[in-house]
């Protein structure tokens, strides 16, 4: 039977701030992409998180990103590689501690928001993002789009790459995320969503945002932890994959 | 032959701003308390420091406290005991994985500024913090003042503690420091402070500040590494130590 | 006839994370208390809540906090009193510049959570604040708690203060708020609350949380807008006083 | 006789870390550009700068930068306009109050570091500062590089722009500033930069690193306030300056 993982970033509120429901997500996925700090998670919310994840049998990994609480990590910074590299491990250890302290540990990591975006291409951000999981914890795997600057990184280091795909995106023809700026980018049928995974899933195929099918073989499918409907979204994901006799089961 | 430690605060800059002089105490003392990035200390900066720590031997401790850059640490912030719990078991993993990456590895637990003093006392806070290096790693040493609440809550949890005197402090009749905002509460004078050390750590007494003699017990001396003439009354203590016969060996 | 006034904590989120509906409780209120930026409050955020404010004809009022995001401004912080009066006037000038960007400008001035009540008592600490307000701009009225050592301060220097009650807390016979640790300290009721407040707007009484009668004499009721049912309780308030006769308005 | 102005970032400190010599600083220069705690610079530091520029005359301008304290605002954030537009607002206004309270005013704005760098050719964030200038106060000139998308979009509000040279820093035949990654890029040579500078306010021609003679018509002179030697060289090409008959005098 073919297994995939299924997994959403949480652990994003702030102090006060919550965003998302991190226990609803909790229920459906298998891998918690859990924020570190630098651009949402205060460390008493993210141990509550941990515990919640550790008691579902939830993996736990490290989302790291840009410092950028006022931005939510959203805008691309062009930090130095050797401070990436310093920020990403300090990130990385202070999940880890979290996760052990709730019993579980930090399984796998992947990058967040424009720090994602950015190692797609951004050579030295990639290798430094690469070099710093590899510092912290060789064996970790890393979270990521396949063809990226931060997998052919990862890859030259021994690191294992898992590559994702986004349920609620729209691809291009060459299997790249069409931008958010385009009509369409976003999907938000929740049938609709489920069936196009369950398809990529069993037959490792999409439909591209100009009709033509593009092949994508991942291990990973990343569900939105904090979208409107969101829950209802990934829920659809899981049964449909569930009802396709897929098992879902983490990576790792 | 009798041992000592000296430990200093280190790793106290914040990106562009430096605070003492790293290097220079790393060639002094035997364990230095990093900052960990809540009331000081960047990643990149305290991944060089770490380095440097790990080529020379020091050992390292994780210097926690208050999330604070502002105040330094340097301010009582009512933080509630879980909160607390949750900021200082992150402080320690990050500080942890930082030293992996340097190769070497936190040794032991020391609070800062505020946070050092309100624990004398302070119960919860103090319980939250001891509860939180149990939770980190229970082999973990604490560093701090003997006969304060938080060594009581270590000791409740089994937790080593490791006291230690501070080389450049007045000190009451009851073996508390005296404020800093009473006269003479600070020593200046390299050749005074190294003496009276040297006294401390071969007869194990004190003179206070109102002449009579006091008893204290400790495995580790405080020499600060920021203060105007830090290194050189580092290197007096040191010399004097030395020429008393007695070993410079890290209390782990 | 008689004129009220009715504040609102708003403008309390902070980049991706929202807090309350404050577009609703614009509809509502007569002055708003907006965060800036210490505790909750991002600048784009709070721009367009000046914006919203001013085309409603709100005041707007500045909601100086400790500089504590990841607390809310929740938490006590033991600020030296010469920090704490270039904190605010730094927070009252920040906003001033977004009041005045959006047409409109800052009115009056409140603390928040733990300033607010730190300075009921804290001497230095309300001095500080109120030197700041003061040197800002000495026309500012300061809104709070009648008989503080906060509006002392005030009063000192010359400020107009503004007494305010809270729709849904309890009051003890002393005329001080009920702590929130205690049982039935916070109401929640919505006409049960328009009720209360009606009568105390219209008689300057209030029932004590023994049965008792409090006399308090107010220009300003301060509604919640961030608790569960915030946006419904307001509008019970709103509805009850204006079906008793009396205009709501703001005190500046 | 042929006035210029001589104008130096200072406020970099923040807390308990300290960058440069403002005092001496400040007794040379006729411009202080104060950073307003975006990337350095908190408020209780601010405010005493604000009076020791204040007691001596000393214009103030607002330095205002990305938010970015552990990157010291040296590092490109990819900022959306609006969002970037009211961070410049908020700072402006806040040092408006600091330096109100101090006895003095915001007379002019000068973006900080990698914001400086960006809005050379980065049109958006460009148009965002300039906006949040005239937004915030449309008497207040922008201090620059003549020729920049800043100046520009400035213009373009009706704000006064004031062209400004650096004085240690070696230029392109293009009148461009040589990138630090090259060599020559940085003079140090006390002398021969206030020989330098001395030419260029007299002739209004400086020698590009090439050889070739650039044309460049500037109102103001920036000198470093936190490199080595800083102080030395604002003294000598203060001292050059007055020597070639030159009145030293702020531009606004």
């Amino acid at each position: 039977m073919t297994r995939i993982d299924l997994n959403a970033d949480l652990g994003e509120g702030f102090g006060a701030w919550q965003l998302g429901d991190d226990e609803a997500m909790l229920e459906i996925v298998t891998s918690a992409n859990l924020a570190c700090g630098f651009h949402a998670g205060d460390p008493a919310g993210l141990l509550r998180v941990c515990r919640s994840a550790a008691q579902r049998g939830v993996r736990i990994g490290a989302q790291v990103g840009y410092r950028d609480l006022a931005g939510f990590g959203r805008r691309f910074i062009d930090v130095a590689p050797e401070d990436l590299l310093a920020d990403v491990v300090y990130q990385i250890g202070a999940l880890q501690a979290l996760a052990h302290g709730a019993g579980s540990a930090v399984r796998y990591v992947k990058p967040h928001g424009a720090l994602y975006n950015s190692i797609l291409t951004h050579r030295e951000q990639a290798a430094a993002v690469a070099e710093a999981v590899h510092l912290a914890d060789p064996s970790l795997p890393v979270l990521g789009m396949p063809g990226s600057a931060f997998f052919e990184e990862a890859d030259r280091l021994g690191l294992r790459t898992v590559a994702e795909a986004f349920a609620d995106r729209a691809y291009t023809p060459e299997g790249h995320l069409v931008s958010r700026r385009e009509p369409g980018a976003v999907l938000d049928d929740p049938a609709a969503i489920a069936h196009r995974v369950t398809t990529l899933v069993t037959s490792g195929e999409l439909t591209a945002v100009d009709g033509t099918t593009v092949k994508l073989n991942v291990e990973s499918i990343c569900v939105h932890g904090d979208s409107p409907g969101a829950v209802q979204i990934a829920a659809a994901v899981r049964d449909g994959l569930q009802a396709a006799g897929l098992q879902l089961e983490a990576f790792c």
